[in-house]
């Protein structure tokens, strides 16, 4: 079937009619051959629900053939507290009021004349103890960021499947390589060593595009898992076993666009399903029409509602029927799935009051939970703009109530400072110029920092591979504010040039596959050069499980001199210092300067587990970070 | 005398012991050969004050040794609500309460055992019409900077002056040249012309530094206009003149520091007059130490409280004493001199809520005034922290009452793009992206908005004197929100690199001296190149003078494509569209992307005065602006 998304309104109105002819037609010729009614329904979702959730009112999508002619009723005494129909008759939404209602089989009655044709069942079921107060992922985690198909090939046998039509290829660097959820949930033991607390694994949910699916944010049903990846049951099966470890596990939520393959896609239920112009205009990117006080009104609209890319189908979130059923995605998947924080796609290409509406409604739900938005924007105000109860955004009224952002402006600045001279704003400078707008964020220590991402050059790729270039970049976001982020293959050095195609920088974990020559997550087989990356990794993240200071701590900087930085965390008696040489040379720093936060004649190194004196001065290695735990 | 500022507060009591004994001695020596003591009277500030002046109450310095030893009463029936002595019993402050007070003559007697010694007459003069309703600068303005000491010299008797140490040398880059207020005030045809409407002169009060006293941002003496520019009365009279002209003045004030010649530096009040460390401690210039929620105590103190430079002590604004001292002098020269606004040098060095105190007592006694803050920040969100009701500040709890900031952002921007080839981020987006964050101003409309200035390479030195370029530039900064700026001699495409030392940027305008090979001041003088600068100045400027969609339309700007900016000014039916090509080869735009806001089928291009035909498409030539009225 053709997608209808390329067709003007007018066009969809006389499709949707020639559609329903048609079916008429075929309705009447099999109900000489005793058509069964039920065979009509093909989708109902969410698939089920939950008592005594705080979104009490669900609105159940029935989908199927002419669906709408049917009138539905609920038998039990439940409230029915709405029934929409759209322009596309194979679809309709039937709104219950469960709130005081226990855990129980409800059942909706589809009926054409009063009369009974068939029955569905709807579990509303029993939450999981402490659902609603689950607590998200904080500044006292470490997310790991892997790319399901690129980690490791648990399962071969559902490397293609049938009915998805982008199948196993792994000689092309935009193919599917066969990673999934067993290739996750089998390396445990390898993160836990590694001392990472959360896995932020990228979309795994059906994506049927034919090609590049492996990244999976074009997506063709969202309540079902991509057969390539596992099932729902293997998902939810891998939250529980990182919840047995303590470790945590985060959704990439897509609220943004669908793939073209989406079934909603290929047979609209309305024409305003999506943004239409008619059909696909590429967005503009520029985000910053989201606040521009400037702006022309159709550059803000190319930018909202244009489409990401041309596979990507833009939803629109200023349509009810849109929104209501993101938000029920993602609650059910985090009720279901047993999850413990989001990460958001193109948070700000979002409309905005739509997207503020769903994210307030998840944080409604699960109030102690965390969600991170990719607000990918290179100044301050701008990406404050977007975290909750910004005053930035309360300029033009506006409240995301999104918990999390990303610290893109300190990945820019690592990007560049670790090969810089010290100067008025060049080397270190950069990353103390940072953390100064910290003021302009409503919550600081709720933001993502890293090196790096799925999007990005990396790290290791940038600075050669120099390990003490990695040691400064990792002990930089392992003790400053915020959560740090590690992006899977930097523990061993790996490279990645986004130059050379996003392939480049998603490359296959080495042993993450059976026939690899090289089985990286074992340390016997790691090279020297991998043992060394992952050595100091391992140290700093583990000891970093333990310190409260760094978790939460006051954070208290020092302007950098002579391209040394130097700051505190500090908890009370607990307090670390860190300095930062990013000098070719050795640095002594009079510690006199330091006086107001350096009240002991003495620290533990935790990178080298020596003592270090700190009276007087302190001698700092060339292009090395020490990490002090003060007595 | 040697200054006290390298003294350590013991020091500075022991100094002010010996000098008091001293006194005592040559006291009592001089009451031998009858002795005046009405001579110890050696200044009092502010010299005269006004009736019905919103700040009333003020605060008398008088100076001289040992004045402290007498009693001071007001003969009237003024209340005397405070009398300070400070450390240095050279110094008394008396407050008295003018309200409901008309204008006349005010008698301090000066008294000891209860007899009179002498009594020193204070007039409260009458206040100029209109003087509190008095309108500063506003976006419908062109402000013209100016160096006086390297405009013009109109009097050439006043080149080198008796008392103040720095002569005439016209052969020193960074020497004193001669120019003066009667140079500028022999000009105002030739700025008329131009099409400019307000002058701002850097500083003018007395500047006794031995070198480098032509910027005179080191002053000795704040009541009194240096002697080698003129007087006090040439001040005022220039004031008036522009005035006669429908042109504005505005004067240039140092709220920071003085200079170590100041009369006062070199007999301190108090210890704590200025900042001390003891003595001298050089700034550390990070400003963004007043908002960083992390920054160390002591990175702060050196930030506010050091000095600019050596030869300039910070005044301390915390004491009251300095605090009032510089808000009665501020309000003292608006009223003298008859001003239209201020310029603040360093305004974001001074101690925050001093500043704050200062900006909101001057802007309480003119309420439509206009006062432009010298932030010399590179961040949107760090600039608009310091304008009036920033709800930026707001975060800290911190309002500057400041009406104006200066767009160095957009500085910064024009230094670069015009030598840019359109790109995500390049070229003339830059300048786009400078105005998306207009958001984060509580008024962009009264943003300065220049290309240069008296600290910064010339404009037409980075882009080596190409007339197209200046076009470019002059025609954004004349057609954008806010207040344009020019810097003298740009419009001769004067040229001017930092890097070779202050002096090549602020070099002297041929033609002010009457020895100069050539008067650019005149036209038949000009080359054909300064001609061509001028006659583009003067038609764009003479232009904005009547156009108020520039002055205060909306504006509304489209996203650059091919490195061409397209935005509109709308007043309502008044409407300009701005066209900017920053190619090297012409550009035809389609404009049905305009379409919102383009109605109409022509406009006239205001710099060629051709009829623009504006149907489907718009050719640009070559790095050219186009302006054109709507009809």
């Amino acid at each position: 079937m053709q997608p209808l998304v390329l067709t003007t309104k007018a066009a969809f109105t006389a499709r949707i009619m020639r559609s329903t002819l048609r079916h008429v037609i075929l309705l009447a010729l099999s109900c000489l051959y005793s058509y069964s009614s039920y065979a009509q329904l093909e989708k109902v979702e969410p698939p089920f629900w939950w008592a005594e959730m705080e979104k009490s009112e669900i609105q159940v999508l029935f989908y199927g053939t002419n669906i709408a002619d049917f009138s539905i009723s609920v038998r039990e005494e439940i409230p029915v507290t709405g029934v929409i129909k759209t322009e596309n008759p194979n679809y309709i939404f039937v709104s219950i009021e469960t709130q005081d209602v226990a855990a129980r089989t409800i059942h909706f009655d589809f009926k054409k004349k009063g009369k009974l044709q068939f029955t569905r069942e709807y579990e509303l079921k029993e939450r999981a103890e402490n659902s609603a107060a689950r607590e998200g992922y904080t500044s006292s985690d470490v997310m790991y960021l892997l790319m399901p198909d690129r980690f490791a090939n648990g399962d071969p046998d559902n490397d293609s499947v049938e009915g998805l039509d982008d199948k196993l290829d792994r000689s092309k660097s935009g193919g599917r390589h066969g990673g999934d959820i067993k290739g996750i949930t089998e390396h445990l033991d390898y993160l836990e060593e590694l001392g990472v607390t959360a896995i932020w694994s990228t979309p795994l949910l059906e994506d049927n595009d034919p090609a590049y699916s492996y990244h999976t944010y074009a997506q063709s049903d969202v309540y079902t898992i991509d057969p390539r990846y596992g099932s729902n049951a293997d998902y939810k099966n891998l939250a529980s076993a990182l919840h047995k470890r303590d470790m945590k596990l985060i959704m990439d939520y897509v609220t943004n666009h669908w793939g073209a393959q989406h079934w909603m896609i290929k047979d609209l239920p309305s024409y305003d399903w999506i943004n239409q112009f008619p059909g696909y205009a590429q967005s503009n990117y520029r985000m910053e029409t989201q606040f521009d006080p400037h702006k022309s009104d159709s550059d803000f609209k190319y930018c909202v509602d244009g489409w990401f890319v041309k596979t990507m189908p833009d939803l629109n979130q200023k349509n009810p029927l849109v929104l209501n059923y993101l938000i029920q995605n993602a609650i059910w998947w985090i009720e279901y799935a047993d999850l413990d924080g989001l990460r958001v796609d193109t948070y700000s290409y979002n409309d905005k009051e739509g997207i503020a509406t769903w994210t307030k409604a998840i944080m409604d739900e699960f109030p102690n939970f965390n969600i991170v938005g990719e607000v990918w924007l290179h100044n301050q105000a701008q990406i404050a703009y977007w975290q909750k109860d910004s005053k930035i955004g309360a300029i033009q009224n506006y409240n995301t109530y999104l918990p999390s952002v990303m610290d893109f402006t300190l990945h820019n600045a690592v990007e560049h400072m670790f090969a810089e001279e010290g100067g008025w704003g060049s080397g270190i400078m950069k990353a103390y110029d940072n953390f100064v707008n910290d003021f302009l964020y409503p919550n600081p220590d709720n933001l993502l920092v890293f090196l790096e991402n799925h999007d990005t050059r990396r790290f290791n790729d940038i600075y050669d591979q120099d390990i003490n270039t990695y040691k400064l970049g990792l002990s930089l976001i392992a003790t400053t504010r915020g959560i740090p982020q590690l992006y899977y293959g930097s523990e061993l050095g790996m490279r990645g040039d986004k130059s050379k195609g996003d392939g480049d920088i998603r490359r296959d974990f080495p042993g993450g596959w059976e026939a690899d020559e090289q089985n990286a997550f074992s340390a016997s087989e790691r090279t020297k050069q991998q043992q060394a990356f992952f050595d100091f990794t391992k140290k700093i993240l583990n000891w970093r499980k333990m310190s409260k200071a760094v978790h939460s701590g006051e954070l208290t900087q020092y302007i950098p001199e002579q391209n040394v930085y130097v700051y505190f965390r500090s908890l009370g008696a607990d307090q670390v210092m860190v300095v930062l040489n990013n000098n070719e040379t050795d640095q002594t720093l009079d510690l006199a300067r330091f006086a107001a936060d350096l009240k002991t004649p003495s620290g533990t190194d935790i990178i080298t587990s020596q003592t270090i004196a700190l009276t007087d001065t302190l001698t700092v290695a060339a292009k090395t970070p020490m990490i002090i735990q003060l007595n």
